[in-house]
């Protein structure tokens, strides 16, 4: 086993792997809100660029990445997949334990693989504003770079509670020219919903989506930007799990386990799904694993059922493993893991029990965050350290079993701006 | 040219180059602070691990890496070397523009380079903690690193200013379990002096350094450690030119202009003497340019003779060029770049003519700063946006002469615990 994995630029790959053309069984299609019929690609360009509803329906296996987004990748990609040699000899385990480490690039997390894309799809089709709303901040700051790479404006609804915890990520935004408002806000209908019965209401990812797409569809030459749920947001993420691939592959270790924290789901179907394919395609045998938060359970205590993406029913409705449309979470720390849904595809492979799902307290992760920093090293992002903590069971497990096995998880951001949760953690 | 250049594990060199070895006329020796004799290897090993003074002295040319060190670099080595296409598109110039990010390793800054190798150094022998100052925080926080990897507790003097701008590297070195002081604090005869007279006192590295070495020296079983200045610490910084030397081959390009930030001097020694090696050795011409704030010009207005390290004459005496050890700059918000010397080899290849310097206002910087950023997407540290600054200047004076040429500078790190003054010069 090589222990040293190179970032070789031929790893970046060429194409976003699509797995629905891997399934000989379709998942359910999303439905208009209104009429409750499939929905087409007329249905929604109102709200999304056409080219992205392009990818979201798309049926070819392979989408190509265009250079320019190639180019911008290259500033981080590959990223760096790391034998945790400290964690290993810590917990004492016969296990290997690697990661693949999203928060290496300028954004800090794997969000910048979609936002890149989405923002250069926008600027070809002479978009100016793109909205979005935002929870940690990861997904809005790279938005919002990915918007000032390739000049289109940014409007970034942020959870208030995240809002307040993370000045830095909103200044962040703001340095790179973005709108940053507070959500709910009292600008929009959906916010003032919320807004008008408590001014300082904690906010939801759901609610500020809803804010988001509202300027989207009141607007002319706006489109909505989402970084997670939808598949072509998933399809973005698959550049993780085709690098991770080709690094395994030069490191001459193959994972019996692979692991990732599901917010919306974007970061662990980016890792998964690419091994996904081995699994259908080649019958090789992974443990899959998605890791969430007790306070917010999507898959663990949601049903699948048909639900809205936001809290006011305006997306597509998504056959997905929802808590509800309403739900509105406890103020825990993993910002970008208080969402009410999961996304379609995770939902179902989930349901397939080709993938397990976990449910982790916030004390249980902080101090799964902390052994990780001391022996490896890197400050994680809290949304990551719920994969961390899953691996660290999952070692511990080969431990108390003496059987040797190869785990595999992303570590999806850094937490440079989680100081303050860490500090009251401590 | 190739634009995407590689990560190649094979690119992290076996070996530290040690520049000493080809100089023909050797630096002036380092004095005793009492006797003013060429300082020896017994009166520095009662501030410094043995090991450590021993590459100080060394005159071999190449000081192999540890395995255990190699280990930890490949977390984060080797380091992004990146084609600024965006800034050169913005400037409209001819130039090619190249730099190497050091701020992508889980500490954020090229401090980890010696941070790592100096706990390594002090675990083998023993050494049960290091004593350290930190200006911005990045050495700190990665001298605490190291010693948590290495099992060697570490105690910080924080520069007031950064400690009170900047909570989250205090938050960050606490977890990795580091005791942190603000300086000047009470708790030494160096810091009291300060301290007594202004209990809000700003601080300075020179202070700091006091503070530091007075623990050392008067407990048993610590030692000190610097984070820039001696040739030791130059030494291991020289894996970033290395790298760019590998990584500039794989591009098909060589550097017209190489430029750094200077405070201490050790990311500008770190990119610049692999590249003056090939200037000494084999007769290439490259311009070397070191940036420093007009605020802290210790190249530019310094004076080149024998001073002090540290406040209170407690370092062994360098030729260096000096603002003087009393030296307190203004609360300019590049702390790392607030040092009152400069490291004896800079000075020496200054005074040899060399290299070239440079001083800039801090709003010119921040402009700098906020071109890059929205240009090539990174939030750089204010110390690295010195070396932007340069590169810009350098670029737009091609595109006067509309001359073709290579520029290369060391983005030295991030900029994420910094938006506090990104937002005050928003």
């Amino acid at each position: 086993m090589k222990r040293f994995i190179s970032r070789k630029e031929e790893y970046i790959p060429e194409a976003f792997y699509n797995i629905k053309a891997d399934l000989v069984e379709q998942p359910k299609p999303k439905l208009h809100p209104a009429t409750k019929n499939s929905i087409t690609f007329d249905d929604m360009t109102p709200l999304f660029s056409k080219e992205f509803v392009k990818q979201e329906m798309t049926t070819e296996r392979f989408v190509k990445i265009p250079d320019a987004v190639k180019e911008k990748y290259a500033i981080y990609r590959p990223t760096p997949f790391i034998y945790a040699s400290g964690l290993k000899k810590y917990l004492n385990t016969p296990a290997e334990i690697f990661f693949k480490y999203e928060g290496a690039g300028p954004m800090g997390s794997h969000k910048s693989n979609t936002a890149i894309m989405q923002a250069y799809l926008a600027s070809q089709e002479g978009i100016t504003t793109l909205t979005t709303e935002t929870g940690a901040g990861q997904w809005g700051s790279a938005l919002a770079q990915a918007g000032a790479l390739f000049g289109v404006d940014v409007k970034v609804y942020m959870v208030r509670t995240s809002y307040r915890a993370k000045p830095g990520r909103k200044v962040m935004m703001e340095l790179y020219q973005a709108n940053v408002k507070e959500s709910p806000s009292a600008s929009t209908k959906a916010g003032m919903k919320y807004f008008s019965e408590n001014n300082n209401h904690p906010g939801s990812l759901g609610i500020a989506i809803s804010e988001a797409i509202e300027l989207a569809v009141t607007s002319s030459n706006v489109k909505y930007s989402l970084g997670s749920v939808l598949d072509a947001v998933l399809l973005h993420q698959t550049v993780i799990g085709q690098e991770t691939i080709a690094q395994m592959e030069e490191a001459g270790v193959f994972p019996d386990t692979v692991i990732g924290c599901v917010g919306g789901g974007s970061n662990f179907a980016g890792i998964a799904f690419p091994f996904m394919r081995t699994v259908i395609k080649e019958n090789k045998k992974i443990k899959f694993i998605a890791v969430e938060p007790e306070a917010c359970p999507t898959l663990t205590k949601g049903k699948l059922d048909y639900d809205f993406g936001d809290s006011s029913a305006m997306t597509p409705l998504l056959y997905m493993h929802s808590l509800g449309m309403d739900f509105v979470p406890s103020e825990i720390h993993a910002g970008g893991l208080r969402y009410h849904g999961m996304a379609p595809l995770v939902s179902y492979f989930y349901d397939k029990k080709m993938i397990e799902a976990r449910a982790y307290s916030q004390p249980k992760v902080f101090d799964a965050a902390k052994v990780f920093f001391r022996t490896e090293g890197i400050l994680p992002a809290p949304e990551s350290s719920h994969a961390i903590c899953a691996a660290i069971e999952e070692a511990l497990e080969a431990k108390k079993n003496n059987t040797p096995k190869v785990i595999v998880f992303s570590l999806s951001g850094h937490g440079f701006f989680d100081y303050n949760a860490y500090a009251l953690n401590q």
